[in-house]
């Protein structure tokens, strides 16, 4: 998605570690026009699959997946990364290593919030080796919903999570595939 | 404002320790339909500020503030409430106590995401004793901008944050303001 590549390419930096900073404009200050450019790029690709729930993980992905929920007229949902004192009732939950941040983390969605009849798509900033989406897969799989697909912004191709589950028979869409990065280039794949 | 206060009045659940439980539509899972309706009417009740940013905190006033955003057509910022390891450069940062979760946080902004000439409005999903709200305020404070005021959704009025910072001098609008609330009553300050 050219919008979201120029903002990368413009604006991203790449930092030690391959960490890609895009908080600019994507992740912590968030560019609603740009946003809901890509949540309609989004719909676009998804639009006959009858989503009924568009799911992300906190916090970084609930800006796009509220601007996505938008245009397809359903709720989004966010997992939280640990137990809240407010989260009451019976708890999906799955386990996800963060890479990026170097903390093992358990999702949870309460249960009520996934319905059995539900079409999910799982929205995300990143998609770097996969934990989070195959958490997602999962806690879908746990509501007895069905796992539409996945709508991810940048994906770091070069990290191989979005190929291998794409070989796995997951639908995975990214706005921007990175093959390779470094302090000022950064290569996306055609 | 009565479509929320519809919503919290049919599904909201009073919790023990004057926990209201409004996740299935707002802060957790998120009616974006409402939101936009929420959204709307503090656009109308700001929309002579000149209001150039909306503040929030990770996670839960995140989907508010970017709707918010869209319709004052700036930026949404979100606080973080920890270092992430890809934050860097120069941090705005305040001291901020829960007594939802029981956690003291630090929030912490990048100093490059609120600029001397922003007019920043804050937007929360909850106002109890006001403790992230001043700390809002004295992030603004610290980067040097004009803090316009602030919208929240649901204000705890029984634990006196808003009329306090009222008192204060800050302009605090809260969508639905209640009194007292046990399971089964929720009384809103009219």
């Amino acid at each position: 998605m050219d919008l979201l590549k120029h903002a990368i390419t413009v604006k991203g930096k790449v930092l030690p570690g391959d960490v890609l900073k895009v908080g600019s404009f994507l992740n912590q200050q968030i560019d609603v026009r740009l946003l809901a450019e890509m949540a309609k790029d989004i719909f676009a690709r998804f639009c006959n699959c009858a989503v009924t729930k568009v799911l992300t993980v906190e916090s970084s992905g609930i800006a796009l997946a509220c601007l996505t929920a938008q245009f397809f007229n359903c709720n989004a949902v966010f997992a939280k990364k640990s137990k809240s004192n407010n989260i009451e009732g019976e708890i999906l939950s799955a386990e996800c290593y963060s890479y990026t941040h170097k903390t093992a983390n358990v999702l949870l969605v309460p249960r009520e919030y996934i319905a059995p009849d539900d079409k999910v798509l799982f929205v995300d900033d990143f998609l770097a080796k996969g934990e989070a989406l195959r958490a997602a897969v999962k806690l879908v799989k746990e509501a007895g919903a069905t796992f539409v697909g996945a709508a991810i912004a940048i994906e770091k191709g070069f990290q191989g999570g979005g190929d291998a589950l794409r070989k796995e028979g997951v639908d995975v869409y990214s706005l921007a595939i990175i093959d390779s990065m470094k302090p000022g280039e950064i290569v996306f794949r055609n």
